[in-house]
């Protein structure tokens, strides 16, 4: 008589696969993964792919892309588990950085051009800035906690997203919706520095229009540490265009200085792209609804493409909003910022009390959901959202 | 009945190999040529041959072996297409660096020393130096277009040497001379900062004791943009010894500083290796002949020795000769070094109105060709004419 | 008549095998030996093997796993040939550093937060500061042969350990007792710089609780040049604990600062792990006993386990006493330092007459012995040597 297998079923270990691991020594290299090899239901055709990339400044870079059955992103390992891209149907969540290759950081030397050799890699769609720093670059100088005065030369948006994953993993739950998550940890360890492990998740639904990042960060030194974490989300073209919208709800909106504060009043509609204009960065405090969470939208001309994402404001209670309406081969851009700080210089930043600090093990949370709209009601009831 | 063949004959495509590619994301690696591999007759046994190096600083570099059946070149698509050495017969154009090996960029900081890393890794006969900026390291102050001032702290001769090409190819002309190309593209690009494409062309037809480098800077970016280009011809022994001589038509000849001043009478002649000696060196305007090209010419004492250059004064204005006769262990050689400028401070040259600009979507071409005489008649003949 | 084979067996060459190799462009990758491989008796199961580590900042490096059959370490050919740990029983000579990887130097910028970069790689039992400069970073303006003023913009305990070998070889003596070498070669060479090889050797014997590192330093340049050298010697559990004794015969014991100086007294016991502790720094001069060699041991609190090291005097004058007992998390360490001079700023050591001129070809030496003393009774007869 055959066993009974309802109880395999009803509680099933998610599949996971290891891609990369310090601690046991591996790196898969060229891998593919579809429901099939799973036995699972085929309803969304999704598929998880890592490959190599090569030439140039991107020999040896490790990109995992996901295509849900409806919705595609690529994931880099390789710089901090950054997202290159999202895709669906004709929007595309991202932009065109005047750097295109996916910049392998071997290449990349953050202390040159006075601490801004971070731009020579950035083209990603979300880039964490942090761990330790993030914001301007420039001298900083502080107490540690032994009351010893330190002198740090920090680069701009810190050294994260040029840190290569120690540890890399596919998950996929065997149960319906049967999520994918793509799990990587970053270490940002030094001996007499911070030690910060960051845990990251980039996880999606087969057939879905939505995506979500949940990261942690934690202190796993014996001493307080201040940290930084902002999230560098970049849109160009198709969502961002002469007369795109930006939407949010907001306590306050203070331009950076003088040259946006002039525009104040239109901060939240975008200018074309336009040769050699200067950027205009605005710092929001994001108005969070009943659920803690602050909701940001951002739609083309005809608000019948859209992108939102949303966030607790207790996690990020900081929002910046970078307006880089450049010539498209400069780099057409905005960047939709939610931080736990502004991206200033950190001394700034400390006197504002909005550097925060994590106790030995302490561990802080981040979840961000995003979705695509794709006509004109979906991004009306986004804007009802938002 | 058969189709006439002629057609076919009359206008054959080049044969065109991609070695490197970051558009088709490809690395070849290990790779080799004939003409017997593209049924071209063999009156010279050139070939064609990439490899990688192994162990120390320059694990993973590639190099491109190019033996025209008389003349040997190695050219290194890892460092900005450099051409690490020049052979035909006893006559070597290059030189004996302290630097052994050929150094893989991620073991080059830049910024190292005060802005001196570069040094590092120089070992080549040819490298360019750019394509923001050459010459000595230090902070430069300007205004960009917007009327912004811009802070950059530049390092010694700029980055292009030390950049991966993105585009790698091989392209042998079907009909005669079966001209043999190494083609390859080296992008130095960032976001806020300059936007080029370089092209470098490397070509010898076979049987020939000459090869030419056809390069091409296009500024893709939508700002105008300044950059600096200066070709480094390094040569040692054999050509350099005592009593070598430097000859050239110039305008004029100015020593740098006073210690080449004391001995600018002697300033086409060469000194032996020298423990200890300070380098000298001489800012050049050379003379054009009628088809407006510089003839530049380096032999031994013997006279029966050499190799001489010619290039466009148009396209290249300035000459640098540096004279560095220290002791062969520390690297005896002389520096033959046609440019846009001279390798001052840039702040220095764009006072002097030697920093060139480019508008948008504008290129510049520099071509150079080189020959190697083997006997004193050639090198009476190159006296001639240079 | 068969011939006698006496001949060839009393003098019989060692068996040698080059893993990388600059000159044979060659790396052989993973690699295994055992004594079968060379049908040498197996009275102690020794073995040597090569692997690649994978992950994070550790993905490339290189490391040679030795086993005697009693003693294991660890050599890391893509780290200057540093030594990562030993290992024999229950006794681990190293220590648990915040870096948890083996990392790679293409992720190490040294320049990074001011000049302190090294930091972010420093996890090695034995690490070796120098060629050109050991110690505190900062800026060094000095003359040179010909009189010239240079400057350098030094950074922490200088480039060697963040070097990789060019040659790597494992050589293993076919008589008794069967050394067991590994040797490699880490060039530290610039134009305009200084022209070291240095060759190092970790050696040990089958079945023996000792090994012996030796070293030489070679000025290949045709100038005088300066150069500092200091072995890092880094301890942690079990040896490090509270009550754990520092036993060294010293002509004199200088604190650093006056910080350490208030604890003078108790400078050869340490304290547990402390969070928050502040580092202090004792300065030695070493006494030697007859034959010229300075005995070192470091014992745990209970004196039943122990390491000592024994060096010339002649060859390392100085010895420094690092003593960072901060919490297990934050690195909890102890460094047993021999140098040919003190850490500090090399400004400062050059106007003490502290650093060392090596005159063209010349070449220094240094050796060290290590042993492991594992019950009471070897460390008190250590202590008594020490």
């Amino acid at each position: 008589m055959a066993r009974p297998k309802t109880s395999h079923t009803t509680k099933l270990e998610p599949f996971r696969k290891i891609l990369t691991s310090v601690a046991e020594n591996r790196r898969v290299g060229e891998w593919k993964l579809s429901p099939r090899d799973l036995k699972l239901p085929v309803k969304h055709s999704w598929s998880v792919r890592q490959r190599t990339l090569h030439g140039g400044k991107q020999e040896g870079v490790e990109v995992i892309e996901v295509d849900n059955g409806a919705l595609r992103f690529t994931v880099i390992p390789t710089r901090g588990m950054g997202i290159l891209r999202v895709e669906m149907g004709d929007v595309r969540l991202g932009w065109d950085s005047p750097v295109k290759e996916v910049v392998h950081p071997q290449f990349v030397n953050l202390a040159s051009g006075g601490g801004l050799g971070w731009l020579e890699g950035f083209n990603e769609f979300i880039v964490r800035c942090g761990l330790e720093s993030c914001g301007a670059p420039g001298p900083d100088t502080f107490r540690n906690d032994a009351g010893g005065e330190v002198k740090r030369d920090l680069t701009l948006h810190g050294k994260i997203a040029n840190t290569p994953a120690s540890e890399v993993e596919v998950v996929i739950e065997r149960a319906p919706p049967y999520r994918i998550r793509i799990r990587g940890r970053v270490d940002e360890r030094s001996l007499f520095g911070p030690q910060f492990e960051l845990w990251t998740e980039i996880s999606t639904e087969p057939g879905s229009n939505k995506f979500r990042v949940k990261d942690q960060i934690r202190n796993v030194g014996a001493s307080v540490q201040e940290f930084q974490m902002l999230y560098h989300v970049n849109y160009g073209a198709p969502l961002l265009e002469a007369g795109a919208r930006f939407r949010a709800a907001a306590k306050s909106v203070t331009p950076r200085n003088d040259y946006p504060a002039k525009d104040i009043r239109h901060f939240d509609t975008f200018a074309g792209p336009t040769a050699g204009a200067a950027e205009q960065v605005y710092f929001l405090e994001p108005q969070a609804d009943g659920a803690g969470r602050a909701k940001i939208l951002l739609h083309n001309a005809a608000a019948d493409r859209g992108a939102s994402m949303n966030f607790s404001v207790e996690q990020l209670p900081c929002f910046t909003l970078w307006k880089n309406t450049v010539a498209i081969a400069d780099g057409y851009v905005t960047g939709l910022e939610p931080g736990t700080g502004f991206p200033n210089p950190r001394q700034m930043e400390r006197q504002a009390g909005r550097v925060p600090r994590l106790a030995p093990g302490e561990a802080r949370r981040f979840a961000l959901d995003f979705a695509i709209h794709r006509d004109r009601a979906q991004v009306a009831a986004a804007v009802g959202v938002a």
